[in-house]
């Protein structure tokens, strides 16, 4: 979304990211993640060691930035007409993605290298960009939405612990039951 | 609470987990995460590492038994006489012990390990069984409490969401907030 890139696109320091997330993405689907390691990475990328250790500290940083990047979304939320309806699409959307295995253990790593939470919180963003995408275009068609941070409350908040903690019974009813707690309230009776 | 352990107490297999769990509890405070090593919590512990590596199977998982250990409530959630108080009073102090940063990190840790979401379940289960003991306390004494994946979905959600991914403006006034929104709705007009 609107968010700056840390690193300048086509520059060397870009094609050195690109390098090196490509190699990780490969490697994780060609040797798993248990067996990955910052020379194999290398190797791959064409890069020494050094220069991942010194642009990423270790793998783990490196596997929480490779996953924040897979985070980001393509693209906008689709226009379906309405408030409800877009906010359904978004939710049902972002839990499909999120909820698979892949998803899930991006999620995780995106935690994972992230003793100051700037990943995580870069996480958070793209899920917050995307809902004010909505919301900006509910009040352009003077209809009258929620605040964001209670949209991150109540519909980004749930799916998210849900996926990571308490996947049982969420399903696209379940999201769609979000939307209408948010939007109609109260909640739960 | 009213989880069963999967370990008998007193047990060899309970007294092996005790000196394990003593022992990475110490470490990490002595050498830090970082430096930690299975072989160093062994010697510790006064058993040997392949015990370790036998029942836990690597750090990572012996980590996030450790942060699922410590995400335990020790005691039922204060009686302050109405629905909402005990909640206001409950997610306060469960935001304090989550938001600081141990509690994050364990968070983090009981989800590390945790390739089939065992764990993490487990940390949900504590937060709902403390939730289910608030709204049963509500019944019996006629109040009208909202259901049990309600109160996961709009307050225990919210809180553990922002610990992990947006921590700015967390606090015990937000806390407060998510209670009101979940017992009046609607939310965030």
């Amino acid at each position: 979304m609107a968010r700056k890139q840390m690193v300048r696109p086509g520059g060397r320091s870009a094609r050195v990211q690109e390098a090196v997330h490509g190699a990780v993405r490969e490697l994780l689907e060609e040797v798993g993640r248990e067996a990955l390691t910052v020379p194999m990475v290398a190797q791959r990328a064409a890069v020494t060691p050094s220069t991942v250790y010194r642009r990423w500290g270790d793998l783990r940083e490196l596997l929480s930035d490779v996953a924040v990047e897979r985070l980001r979304p393509d693209d906008a939320p689709e226009d379906r007409g309405g408030l409800r309806a877009d906010l359904e699409a978004w939710a049902e959307q972002f839990l499909e993605e999120l909820s698979s295995p892949p998803g899930r253990a991006y999620l995780r790593d995106a935690l994972l290298g992230d003793d100051d939470g700037a990943n995580a919180t870069r996480c958070s963003d793209y899920a917050a960009d995307q809902v004010t995408l909505i919301l900006d275009r509910a009040r352009a068609r003077s209809e009258r939405p929620p605040p964001l941070e209670a949209a991150m409350d109540h519909l980004v908040s749930p799916l998210v612990y849900r996926i990571l903690f308490r996947p049982t019974d969420l399903d696209a009813a379940h999201a769609r039951r979000l939307v209408a707690e948010l939007l109609d309230g109260p909640i739960g009776r």
